[in-house]
């Protein structure tokens, strides 16, 4: 098959390219490396040493045999977009190239309109580019398990049956994000929606749960690491978690810890994507997945973290929980379904203490990069203080 | 009180700020007459003529002698928004500075990522310079009721109990729009909640019918019409059916006609939005209003025109289907929920039938105008069609 990866530099992007090739596809991708320059526009960079995306593909072609066609360009340019449709004339085009940081788009007025804009325009332009040039293409859109927000219900896969005075329709589940990243995933997802009523476009929207792990099995093939990232804006929580811990540095939950997530492994995300795109949809499905594999609080990662580290380095980690810099509820009712991936036959590979021995181990094996880089780990973009009063200060 | 008005110069703009000056309160305005020339844009104009904003001032101070004080400007420019904001210090803004036609961003890609630029970039530059300026001031922003599409059960006033799975919650209306404008409202009701969450910001998120009419009391007082378009792109249903009618052309819904709007008049929807500004939200609330008073289909649209057209003229209107360039239902159910402004004392001033004497009247007064536009009338902007080729061919 022939498939297309937006943003294929990325974290997803570069551990499913190692994937697709694995499996015999063929892949090309399209990057213009702006996470790397983004991460380092916050102070920091990835954990784990990243190669130059030309010794990458070095590295597969020594490994797989095989290459990988690749553009530099910017995602959100329509033309760019028409560019290597017309060029690569893909089958599936799996869209990873969006501004993927809910903290960097939280930072001032500027980064919510960068982040606004960008985000949707590369999605419009990726939907009419199929719709002019490659009609029967499938889309695989990264969204996130976060356009739901946390209901006090339960979270169907994207639509449910609704009654309402006594009259039934089968309606999108209402979405409630909680930054303006996440926002931009609800309006592309809608946008979605919409592009595929006009032209019957094939669909897959995925409501991917956080990812954590550094490793797939292609990654320790090739030795390629995917990049990591620990930071306040970039990184996760699980990730900062692990670092503090092997920096010794006390574990910081924002408030009290009991925000609670879909998660799964990148060795699951990789397994679910692919499933994803060697499966599509019928010609005018729309289809969303929720892609997780099991939901943790924030608290439980910390714990989890706490009891692997004890396991392997025998010392302790100390709980400290921080003022929570986000606007969001602390303690909530969350039952997302995910049904669809099992049934096309997803199994878990990995546990996330499994995983957790692995992260640690890896971020142990560079604690010389993470010298440089504890000071990035605690929180400085409030989500109440965002403003544009310095955007505009910088204009005059 | 003090009402900042973005896109004064617009059909509700104008109206708004004839009533407010009226009722004695300090108009405020902004606006930098893009719509004037995008009509040009599509080789239409305004129908009834239209003053130069200068001479409407005048008008106004001639009449009630009191002025607007104005600023030239771009909505979607933050540094122009926090600047009216800082001079002003308004209590109350209504946002209408939007793109506001469905057939504008459905014509290419060009117009349709404009569209979704310029929107929601305006309404997160409001929300932020509120935040950061005046964050007790209360923004009324116009949406419309085209953001919940055609649903096969009731529409709630933007959020409903939903019960799943045995449990509830009170959560915000699954939308369907059904253009890119459309949807840009629906970004932004969106973006404007998860403000309102952020920061307590209070706003009323109005979600208008279609609006007909050619006066209210002030626009007759002053004699400065408000604009009125009959073209494809930027005239209602109504409108050109009424601009059909005196020209002795057939009136010509698209497909079968049963496609079913809410619908005001001009008077109430000035009523509706005085109400709205005049009965502010408490502080930290986000409010939706359905703002309409009936609903009708296309072809109750029609056959009403005919029925008034005999009555005033005496001759036969022909009606003629002609093929359906958007992608909608044309026969369902539609019945959306209006009590709140009600409550507040919203009371209808003039039915249908009243206002289509007056339109029709207002059209034949102008016959002369009325022949150099007749060729804009009917449809050229095909939903499906929407492309991006000729954007990418213009740039190379």
């Amino acid at each position: 098959m022939k498939v297309l990866i937006l943003g294929i530099d990325g974290y997803i992007g570069w551990s499913l390219a190692l994937r697709l090739i694995s499996r015999g596809h063929d892949v090309y991708g399209l990057d213009n490396f702006i996470t790397r320059r983004r991460v380092r526009e916050v102070g920091s960079d990835s954990l784990l040493p990243l190669l130059s995306f030309s010794k990458r593909v070095e590295r597969v072609k020594d490994t797989y045999g095989k290459g990988i066609e690749f553009t530099r360009g910017d995602a959100s340019d329509p033309k760019v977009i028409y560019d290597v449709i017309k060029r690569y004339k893909p089958d599936a085009i799996v869209h990873l190239a969006e501004q993927r940081s809910a903290p960097y788009s939280m930072i001032d007025l500027k980064h919510a309109l960068s982040t606004m804009h960008g985000n949707i325009q590369s999605t419009m332009s990726l939907l009419y580019a199929v719709k002019d040039i490659k009609p029967d293409a499938h889309i695989v859109k990264l969204g996130t398990m976060g356009e739901y927000g946390t209901p006090n219900i339960d979270i169907p896969e994207g639509f449910f049956e609704v009654e309402y005075h006594g009259r039934r329709d089968y309606l999108p589940f209402p979405k409630f994000a909680g930054s303006w990243y996440h926002w931009t995933k609800v309006h592309d997802s809608n946008n979605l929606m919409f592009a595929n009523k006009l032209w019957k476009t094939r669909i897959t929207d995925v409501m991917q749960g956080v990812v954590y792990g550094t490793r797939t099995r292609e990654i320790t093939e090739t030795g390629a690491y995917t990049r990591f990232d620990i930071d306040e804006v970039w990184g996760t929580a699980l990730n900062r978690f692990c670092a503090q811990a092997i920096a010794k540095m006390p574990v910081t939950p924002y408030g009290k810890g009991g925000q609670t997530r879909g998660f799964l492994s990148l060795e699951d995300s990789i397994q679910c994507l692919t499933i994803g795109i060697e499966n599509p949809p019928e010609n005018g499905e729309y289809r969303v997945f929720n892609q997780f594999y099991e939901h943790y609080s924030v608290l439980d990662l910390a714990n989890k973290v706490s009891k692997i580290y004890r396991k392997l380095y025998g010392g302790d980690v100390t709980i400290e929980h921080v003022p929570n810099p986000r606007v969001e509820m602390e303690e909530h009712y969350y039952n997302p379904e995910h049904k669809k991936l099992f049934e096309l036959g997803y199994r878990t590979v990995r546990t996330l203490e499994d995983e957790l021995s692995i992260i640690l181990s890896d971020i142990n094996r560079h604690r010389r990069r993470l010298d440089r880089l504890r000071h990035v780990i605690m929180p400085k973009t409030s989500w109440r203080k965002s403003s544009g009063l310095d955007m505009l200060k910088a204009r005059r």
